[in-house]
């Protein structure tokens, strides 16, 4: 079907935006639409231009017979802040004050636009990097890890705590937790993991970093390389971290006497300006 | 900033895909871009036939002082058809076969994007359904609970087996596993749900449907009302099934004595047709 230019805007977009870190032809275009590749090649011009005036992602041109367009989701900088410091008001209410120096994130973690922005803001960190593949340790942190799998595009799979019947064959390994010091499992199934597969861990909470040390020796069981990791919440609680290099939307800083929690933004815009000037 | 028509479309694309199910009014548009609400009006109209024809979604208009427009995400049924049957292709193979009649899916549920289309098939045959919740319980149903949460803009609540100390106060009651008869706990923060609430269950498989009753027993603890159950797979193995009035994408009708596992499609396109004569 041949269509105009302003309804083959709207479908690229809709294409692009469900199709990210994929490489599409201009052929494919050309075919999908029934239209020149140098119109197809100006559509993307339009559409380029939006997508880094609006803040929302880069779209980069592949030259030669075997390229095409990738687009690569990106957040602005103040979007990213303003979007935290929403969070940090949302987080910093007294009635989500749990024992154990936890924070009740229940309600925030269910709502997905919320949890496709969280990732939004991770996949902009780790744009420029090659992924293979995500882990997530059940249960909290598996929206936050498919929401940045989504906008990557690459696969997740999940780390847990006992195996199951519905997985197969399992890998199962031991690790202290950092911060009640006990002995837990952590179990992947055999099939999950690829060695030589670069791995991206995300997390919702670190507290000593015993989960994602944990989730460390486990990507070395396989074979496997972790090239980083990220959390939503870290603590200042305990140090030193069991993980040195991660990146950090939050911080939970102090939690005083009459109750007040203290968030502020983590190490996130370190990262940020990382992948920026790549 | 005031931008030209081209720009208007992609951008406003983004935003009706990334806020669905949320009525957007034409002043928002018009003052985000600077344009007249004719001109924003026209956009508009493009925009309905582009993603009518290209199986994008419904763009419904509310008229009125307060009306706007809201973007309900919607599939089309040849779209939907060559999904679930390549989707069948995959599940077919022999060596996904477990003990106990299960089906290894891990690698499935693991890829974001089919996830999202997986997720984008249920929220079509539930859109003109009001829902303010979806539920499932942990692990293996989380990705397809905020993959349709997205498109129906609702929040998420996950059940547990066992209480977590980062959810703050819990109810838990018991319940009696359909194929295994054994009795297990599901728990839910208290927090976490609202009595009234309307609620629509999400899981990845379906035995008995032991599981979706607890969590129909678990809403009526919380004076819920449960509107409508979705699963991925339903097995032929146990009838009469627990629940009676249940949503499935497939179903794994035998698996014989050579291992060879017939999957078809579930009663999908009845929720399917009764969404679309609404």
């Amino acid at each position: 079907m041949k269509l105009k230019r302003s309804s083959r805007l709207v479908d690229m977009t809709h294409y692009l935006l469900t199709h990210p870190h994929e490489l599409v032809s201009l052929t494919f275009f050309s075919e999908r639409y029934g239209s020149a590749k140098s119109s197809i090649s100006e559509d993307l011009v339009i559409i380029k231009e939006s997508f880094e005036t609006q803040g929302i992602g880069m779209l980069m041109t592949v030259p030669g017979a075997s390229g095409g367009v990738k687009f690569l989701p990106f957040i602005k900088r103040e979007t990213a802040e303003q979007f935290l410091s929403t969070l940090i008001t949302k987080l910093s209410s007294k009635d989500r004050l749990l024992p154990g120096g936890y924070l009740y994130m229940t309600d925030i973690l269910g709502d997905p636009l919320t949890v496709n922005e969280i990732g939004r803001l991770i996949a902009s960190a780790f744009f420029h990097q090659s992924i293979d593949v995500i882990m997530t340790m059940e249960t909290k942190g598996i929206p936050l890890a498919y929401a940045t799998a989504s906008q990557l595009n690459v696969p997740v799979i999940i780390v847990r705590r006992s195996s199951k019947v519905t997985e197969g064959s399992t890998v199962s390994i031991n690790y202290v937790s950092g911060s009640s010091k006990r002995i837990q499992s952590m179990v992947l199934p055999r099939r999950g993991l690829q060695s030589g597969a670069k791995v991206l861990v995300i997390d919702d909470f670190m507290k000593a970093g015993g989960t994602m040390k944990g989730m460390e020796n486990l990507i070395n069981e396989f074979d496997a390389e972790l090239v980083g990791c990220a959390v939503l919440v870290e603590t200042k609680e305990v140090s030193p971290k069991l993980v040195n290099d991660y990146l950090s939307l939050l911080k939970l800083n102090e939690i005083d006497d009459s109750g007040e929690i203290a968030v502020g933004i983590g190490n996130y815009f370190n990262y940020f300006k990382e992948a920026h000037h790549e």
